[in-house]
């Protein structure tokens, strides 16, 4: 096939190699370079570090210009870090090439009201080369922002937006369960939250793209993150957790209009969390209450939808895109 | 505001009444027409047509042509009809004047499979002056459709998409309860499907609109329809309906691919339904069992879109569009 979509893979992490094996399963992209600054990682075939059986035939690089100048590529996905100020000079260099990116950068999915520099710099370069850039992923880029300002599209009256993502990371890998806190005493949680290595990142930005699509003026927003403490001794396959030691992480995130809260967004992530789900209500006309049962795997869903937006990217009006300006991004079964 | 965008209703029956109602309360909208074939609504004024205190200034015309030359309209919100046939005259005339379209027409929501002879000259003739034609509504438009693919956007595998709409057509107008054969008996339903007045349009069109869009080739669709039958009898405001006879419709929608049922629509209304609720089930990775609690209400989801819909169609891409690759339609909260 000759009108296959050529991909770089930029990033080589744990999201980096889930993208890779998704890549490699559809029919419609063919990876032409990839691309990571961890000396381990160069020469390596990304077939290989991505798990695959066989060698893909695409070796890592850590050259991004002299990759990118002759590899013709259509779009890079770019998964290297999740702050749009270490993410930016990446992206100037990508579209200077008049390649167009789809980000898992959790800053980068509404960064408009956070950082309208950066937001106006990346845009305006993207524009110069006629190319597009959107940040995606589950939360943010889904669950918390896009998912409720769709379903606001069949209402006429809109007064609140309230989600709730609560998830048992009783069976997650033993770096998620570190990463929401679970084993240290309260006293370590709240240290490594003032250290900012405790935090579910994306919160603000959701709220910003919801405010900024129905038209909210906030007026202050909070991003509140508190433990969840054991009761009882939890174990899971890795960790023993006795009870007064943090199991979890909750944190909520407010947005107001004049004082008054109209959007509130929970995320609860503990080991042993009883009712794990996923659920959006909206308060207007007709109001909204809508369950997704048991939640949705937050890895599995981060790495599809970022391979799903390609099309609808290399599609997408030149600029900075988000999730809630592009067209609508589904699976397609273009399987080889 | 000099910005507002100028709307022109084109269709007075109960939606387009309704649509009024929202565009009169929208501070980004300026009505500056009514079209309306009825001889009886000539003349009046769409204020005291849609049930408004006051009046609004705009008075029915049957003469398209006359108004759409004149008043440099922005968009025509088009709801006459559910049949792409008859409404094809119309979207031509209009998009002639180099206006867009937003509509409630079922058939046009997806009329690429079930009549591509029309789509394509509905489609050539908006991108000859440049503008869009869109057809919304809860169902099709929505929640059979539009909702399932965007949740197949967090999937990196799809094998089947399931939807379930299940109403409680109690407390509903008696012309919706007639219009799913509540208090008919079995022979006079079944002569009435015959007939095709009892139906419900967009079953056929939300399978191709998803498999289209996945990329799924359908070898075959079915589209079912069945009597509900009452057991006990059963009283609203205006019907008794004894047991035997019927209190509503039960409507099943097939997609194959190779005999294989990969789309199951379920579309079920009837009076004293216990378990009202729309259900969207995704078998893939991650699996997805997603629940409306009590379904959402569709007269007034649909004319909510509509609406909403108008700044997408506006900034969207010249052409037929589908809910399927249109920028996100979400509620707006310009409000007067």
């Amino acid at each position: 096939m000759d009108n296959k979509i050529k991909v770089v893979q930029y990033g080589l992490g744990p999201i980096g190699k889930e993208i890779t094996q998704y890549l490699v399963e559809r029919d419609d992209f063919q990876i032409v370079g990839a691309i990571d600054s961890d000396p381990m990682k160069l020469g390596l075939d990304i077939g290989e570090l991505a798990g695959l059986r066989v060698p893909h035939g695409v070796c890592v690089t850590d050259n991004p210009k002299s990759l990118l100048s002759t590899t013709n590529a259509d779009i890079v996905v770019l998964t290297t870090t999740s702050s749009h100020q270490k993410i930016k000079s990446q992206i100037i260099e990508i579209v200077s090439f008049g390649i167009n990116i789809v980000s898992t950068c959790e800053e980068l999915t509404h960064p408009w009201l956070t950082n309208p520099e950066i937001a106006n710099e990346i845009d305006i370069a993207a524009k110069m080369t006629n190319v597009s850039v959107l940040a995606t992923g589950i939360n943010p880029g889904f669950l918390m922002d896009f998912l409720p300002l769709a379903m606001t599209g069949i209402c006429c009256n809109v007064k609140k937006v309230t989600v709730e993502r609560i998830q048992n990371a009783q069976f997650r890998r033993v770096s998620f369960q570190k990463k929401i806190g679970a084993s240290l005493t309260t006293e370590q949680f709240n240290e490594k939250v003032k250290e900012g290595t405790i935090r579910h990142v994306g919160l603000t930005e959701s709220i910003h793209m919801i405010s900024h699509k129905i038209g909210w003026k906030m007026g202050k927003t909070e991003d509140i993150i508190n433990p969840v403490i054991a009761t009882d001794r939890v174990t899971t396959t890795d960790l023993t957790i006795e009870p007064g030691q943090v199991i979890g992480v909750s944190q909520i995130g407010r947005g107001y209009v004049e004082n008054k809260e109209v959007i509130t967004l929970v995320f609860k992530a503990a080991i042993g969390e009883s009712n794990p789900h996923d659920r959006i209500l909206i308060e207007g006309t007709p109001g909204i209450d809508m369950t997704i049962k048991d939640g949705i795997n937050g890895d599995i869903a981060t790495c599809a939808i970022t391979v799903n937006a390609i099309p609808a990217v290399i599609r997408a009006t030149a600029g900075l895109r988000t999730m809630a300006n592009i067209e609508t991004i589904s699976y397609s079964s273009q399987k080889s």
